[in-house]
């Protein structure tokens, strides 16, 4: 039904869609650091004018919102939005969930660490995460050298007896591995962070029901732009903590955000249950599916990288079962390069580095989710750098 | 020209557009608490559909805005509009500074705490202000709990021989006062928060020119749900980190709010050259003149409250001289009465006591900028205090 369109070059894993001068000097710079989700534009460029939505200069003055939500500043539609997304989707549970709305799920990864924080112990809450973990926790955790909480490093070198927040981000960034915490102390808080959990990049096993759970539009629908993520939190005081959070450092966030992700999940959940649209999670899969199947078939070819693999796994959503095509690969090189991000930057690609995320210089991380053509451009420079090198063949 | 359509009730101080029981059980809580700029709506509704800004789905799916600007998810054309206004309004200087752009002035308050706070010292940096102060600044500065700064107090009892922050804020919240800087010590660095240094609350006696400063659109138009404030910084370094902070708070701002602000930043300019429209800083102070006399002439028949004063000062905008008309009211309770926060709360008045912005409780701040109804509910209930205490006459 979907994919056709889009994936215009099936044939080869390496499309000559720009021809490049072999000249690196003249290469234009690719850049696969960032997880910038314009792939997705595609779909929404196929739906239409059915996400279109108009402000006038009248509406949304008020800091408040229109909502009875003990959130005081999330719209109502968009609450009703994300649980009925999460409903259709089987990717969480929601009922008894408190939902809190943030400028992104970075200001709520700092306003779960807030208000997870104890406030009446003289030493700073350990944060840890397993690694390879998210680049970002570390400087999060520390950025504002708060008294609260500081980084502790990687989650399987935890072995102290004093409280601690652990991270679970399932689907891992940057590797893609479904993920449960690794410490299990007693002492322990845990922030699930489930920005990845969705169809388009892996099985839906079950709805996930944890004490705090972290979710973003910037990937589940692409508009990264918008600034809109989500907090399911379990109980009440830990929830009320985080919208106050949110209120000292931004009093709320955008109405005009808020209402148009309300549109654009209302959008997808539609398309999943009406068949006449073209559903969004099995276009993004398709994508997605053949972006890996062709990354795969470049590496495949050589001895000198390798991918990370997954298990194959039910999903309950689409009743079929799926492999994990994480939103990044992570990249090994296996040959006498020891730094990976430094070898890809000679070819005028830019990677993020695997000591950045409490790895090996090995490995980099490789957004999946950029334009056709940079992906394609990739490729064939990825191809090149296999037939160049030593190791390659 | 305006103010005739909205300024219904000009014969009385007190209009009676509600009437009330006189049993305080069933008296509505009117809230005067917050500085929700509703009161601009009427503007915006005159001005039918010059603002109307539609989104469809494909738009602004990226982290990235388009410009060029050192603030990358900056949207140009709002940095545009940002220094179009300020030329127009002639309220701040805006060459050579750079635009950093924030999720509300609050963002930018702890971005530029963060920015101009030494990363090489032992000792956090002393933040001061001078009563009264905004409330909000010493939750700010230290709800982090923050190694970096924390709040040291009123800048009029600082004589500390170390590096500080002042905040000024000018017209100052909660009293309107001009101000400048307080402590004038060499190892001082200055914040100006010029939120309401903006026609309609103040003159604009000369274009500001100081190292940070900081507006929202929350005070100039009334869109507090945006969320879209900004600063002018004159240094590129500080400008730099101040855009770090946005980048691991929030990974930037809403683009919906960013392209929003720019258009009715954009009609607000125009309404100042053009003629033919409604001048919305004319329009809005005829408003806040409106409520201020009524206010002034309730107050003025009684022995209990007093209001503060303010000069009459030449607007470089309107070319004529003008009276500061505030966003709030600084109330001060002359009688027995020593908590005037309580008295009102008696009233189901809820008010924000002096002591929150570091004064006294004699005094409380007043929204002006609510809802009709609710001004002239308010008007209603302190003429009816004034006349049942026996202090009132």
């Amino acid at each position: 039904m979907i994919g056709t369109e889009i994936c215009l070059i099936k044939s080869s894993p390496v499309p000559s869609a720009t021809p490049e001068n072999s000249n690196m000097d003249t290469l234009i710079n690719i850049n696969l650091d960032h997880g910038d989700p314009v792939m997705y534009e595609s779909y929404w460029r196929k739906i239409g004018n059915m996400c279109d939505i108009t402000f006038n200069g009248y509406e949304s003055l008020s800091y408040f919102a229109n909502g009875k939500s003990l959130c005081w500043f999330l719209e109502s539609k968009l609450e009703e939005e994300i649980r009925r997304l999460h409903n259709v989707v089987g990717n969480a549970i929601v009922d008894d969930y408190y939902v809190v709305i943030g400028n992104g799920s970075s200001q709520l990864i700092m306003a779960a660490l807030y208000a997870l924080s104890p406030t009446n112990q003289p030493h700073p809450i350990n944060i840890v995460a397993a690694a390879p973990f998210y680049s970002s926790y570390p400087e999060m955790a520390d950025f504002e050298r708060s008294e609260l909480h500081k980084w502790a490093g990687d989650a399987r070198n935890y072995d102290k007896d004093e409280p601690y927040i652990e991270f679970i981000t399932s689907p891992n960034n940057p590797d893609g591995v479904i993920r449960e915490p690794v410490v299990n102390g007693i002492q322990g808080k845990l922030i699930h962070d489930l920005a990845y959990y969705w169809p388009q990049y892996t099985a839906i096993t079950s709805p996930a029901n944890h004490d705090v759970m972290l979710f973003t539009v910037s990937k589940c629908t692409g508009h990264a732009g918008s600034r809109i993520g989500w907090a399911l939190v379990k109980d009440k005081e830990v929830a009320r903590k985080m919208i106050k959070f949110m209120e000292v450092s931004t009093i709320g966030v955008s109405k005009e955000a808020q209402l148009r992700a309300a549109k654009i999940l209302g959008v997808i959940s539609e398309s999943c249950v009406n068949p006449t649209l073209d559903n969004f999670f099995e276009y993004s899969r398709s994508l997605l599916t053949d972006r890996w199947q062709r990354l795969r078939q470049v590496v495949k070819a050589n001895d000198l990288f390798v991918l990370q693999k997954y298990p194959l796994q039910y999903c309950l959503f689409t009743k079929k079962f799926y492999e994990t095509h994480p939103a990044f690969a992570w990249l090994m090189c296996k040959g006498s390069e020891e730094d990976c991000e430094k070898l890809l930057k000679g070819h005028k690609l830019q990677t993020r580095g695997g000591e950045k995320f409490g790895s090996y210089s090995r490995n980099v991380r490789i957004s999946m989710l950029g334009k056709d053509e940079d992906f394609n451009i990739f490729l064939q420079r990825l191809e090149a750098i296999i037939q160049e090198l030593p190791d390659g063949n």
